[in-house]
């Protein structure tokens, strides 16, 4: 019997702009356009490669307020900005955010799949069902659909970009300049998919990438969404790295995936942490704290009203502990909105903590370069996570610090790569390669009329 | 009095993958999947910056069938190309088609809005309704909307973008670290239309680039194109580079614009030309034949059949005459197929004759560099075009030996600049800059109240 393989702890950049805090941007050391600034992305991006991570991530949203915090205000849309750093990376993969609740899947498919063809196949999507009440209007809709129903439609939007990103088979082009056939047209096909809520024909003008089709994340942490991530995701960006809630997150996802036959490796886990570092646990503690103090309680309060559809929580006193919200959030960012109110009741905290704490992260990740290596392998080791998106406190310095001193100790422990083993960020994860479904048709039918009985499971 | 400015002459390049020709996938120089080539597209964006063009440009399309030639079958999405040759040039124009039909405006808004912010104001949109009938169908939709119906929302569509561009003025992102002031919300306005077709109520969460916002291009050539073009577009890809044609529609159009009150110089007319350069007329004119040889009737009706949502031609014989096709291709595209049936019908074509002449376009560029240098220079000074959309032949060669031995010619000439006189595309085209709506009524409203007999038109 053949062991199973060492797992491989994986590591990614999330592009943030100037960083983990709201405020982050008036850091001295960061340019205070961070969202929108192209320089100081590639620099992200080049420090995460140079550092062998698995791939760079950008979160996504389309609703703004005047009480949205600076980040959100104006920001570079994900494609764009992958795009660009696929031209100046070379290995590093790229995840983009792009909902499923207000967009056409074929446009979705073709723009996914062309990053992927364009990078060489190191294009990463997280689907996501949107949160924002009010983000329907800008999409001539006057509400978001509830939660439930937002579930029902992203899964079958995944399923439809899967089968339109089957529309060729991987040996389609031939492109024989001596014999003028540039493709198999036998291996062009039409998906024609009817379903609840879309109706795409294909096929897709785009083939696919070395990688076969782009790598799926799913960031929802309520049942529905762990269970579609269970079905549907190669990858799961969770919500918590306390050691007890990831473990129990961990395995409650791939024993869910388990159900639909999947196994174990083929769905990784994925918290952000925020690395603080130190040469003691002082001089990081010093860090957090200075970057915190940018931070006043309005700006608190507008943070933490956004995971709420922009609530007006100025109507409670700041300093009493804050009201029962019953199910206020419910259908926006409703497992984070759930944390939050979670949070307040089991510590008592007024509304100046809370927003406090939500706006100026601390995390379990301050300390020395040491401290932070031991909590990861920790985590990493007790099957509470497969990787760690690191979240720059404020950038470039948050991610380069962890890359100049977190990483080399997890390479000589063995933990993480030093250097790239494949091309692909299929292959930097070590997922599965996809067989498109039509091939694997093609050759069921050839086996079966080669021997039907060696072909049939219980043959030979 | 002031004189007027003296017009300079504007180029571009078309990244076409192979090239112009429907079989340059086969010549021995060009890789043979340029159209998802990113090194090719990468070189021919060089190409052009070092030769000062004004930008590149790249087409569009979303629908494949079994009739669909080489180009078509697989080929990079605008936005993904075009914000990765932003990350590797840093004055050359990029503008992409993006359709009014099938998107969803406050989208496509933010992602040319992102791809202008990340190039620095270099971004520009070439604003098409779709062609093909069964390209409703990856959109869910059963069948286009008439020609008409589409420009009236193509119409729409534009004013919105440009409404949800202004969302922020010019000076709205103040970023004081000091004093902790990140934006002035004053200059933050929320659109809100509501219109005939949308629905959208914004902001946008994109600040405005160096040009304010993209350049807007149309491509139709169509009454209800040129309508729409003289109202809202900045410049047009125009469909004939013969002189009278040419002639007749460049005035045409700079007419249509004076009754919107624009002026000729705030709209631009780009022909696609396809130069084929030899050291000798004989030379140029083997090097097209060389190249129009792997062109075989199969491939050259398949062409042919795209411009009418791909007809079947084959039910007709191949030499005789075409018969008459009555309306065919009035809500496909429509100036191209009427081009193609009067071509025909006026020269007495056989089926087989028309389709190797649109398959293997020979145009009025094939000659000496001086030549073709003469050609250009007489359309322009005889206003029958502001600039040309150079259309390689064979890629890269045929842009190269453009840039190589035509430009000069032009620069020496006065006609054409010899470096970049300005860092966006709009300065490189000399539009004027767009101030933005609000930022205009402040103004107005400041005026009045300083002097409203000065700032009235009567007044002083």
């Amino acid at each position: 019997m053949t062991q199973p393989k060492p797992r491989k702890l994986h590591l990614a950049a999330f592009l943030t702009g100037a960083g983990s805090n709201v405020a982050a941007w008036r850091h001295k050391d960061t340019p205070s356009d961070g969202p929108v600034n192209l320089k100081l992305n590639i620099e992200l991006a080049q420090i995460a490669e140079q550092a062998k991570f698995d791939f760079a991530f950008i979160a996504d949203s389309a609703y703004i307020t005047k009480s949205s915090t600076p980040y959100f205000l104006s920001r570079f849309e994900p494609l764009t900005i992958l795009s660009a750093l696929a031209a100046v990376t070379s290995k590093l993969g790229l995840v983009g955010t792009f909902t499923t609740s207000f967009s056409e899947p074929f446009t979705t498919a073709r723009q996914l799949a062309s990053l992927d063809k364009l990078s060489g196949g190191r294009a990463g999507w997280n689907a996501v069902t949107s949160a924002l009440e009010d983000v329907a209007k800008n999409y001539g809709q006057e509400k978001l659909h509830e939660h439930a129903v937002r579930y029902k439609i992203a899964a079958e939007y995944i399923e439809l970009l899967k089968g339109l990103w089957d529309s060729w088979e991987d040996d389609a082009f031939v492109r024989d300049k001596e014999k003028g056939i540039y493709v198999d047209f036998d291996k062009l096909h039409t998906l024609d998919h009817k379903g609840e809520f879309f109706s795409v024909k294909g096929p897709l003008n785009m083939e696919p990438s070395p990688q076969g089709r782009p790598i799926v994340f799913q960031a929802g942490a309520s049942d529905a969404g762990k269970e579609l991530a269970a079905k549907e995701a190669d990858a799961i960006f969770s919500n918590s790295s306390d050691p007890e809630i990831a473990r129990a997150f961990y395995k409650d996802v791939k024993q869910r995936a388990a159900a639909y036959g999947r196994k174990p490796e083929e769905i990784l886990i994925f918290p952000a942490i925020t690395p603080i570092i130190g040469a003691t646990e002082e001089e990081a503690q010093r860090k957090y704290e200075q970057t915190s103090a940018y931070v006043d309680i309005d700006l608190a309060i507008k943070y933490l009203s956004r995971f709420f559809s922009f609530h007006d929580f100025t109507q409670y006193p700041l300093d009493e502990p804050l009201p029962d919200l019953g199910d206020l959030g419910k259908d926006s960012f409703k497992s984070t909105a759930e944390g939050f109110k979670r949070m307040a009741k089991e510590e008592n905290l007024t509304l100046r903590q809370l927003a406090l704490r939500a706006a100026t992260p601390k995390g379990n990740f301050i300390g020395t370069a040491v401290q932070i290596a031991d909590k990861m392998q920790h985590l990493f080791e007790t099957e509470a996570v497969d990787g760690f998106i690191v979240y720059g406190y404020v950038q470039p310095e948050g991610l380069r610090d962890f890359a100049e001193q977190v990483v080399p100790i997890l390479q000589e422990r063995g933990l993480f790569r030093t250097e790239y083993e494949g091309e692909t960020l299929r292959e930097h994860l070590e997922l599965p390669y996809p067989v498109n479904r039509y091939t694997k048709e093609r050759v069921n039918q050839h086996e079966q009329q080669i021997d039907p009985v060696l072909s049939h499971p219980s043959g030979g």
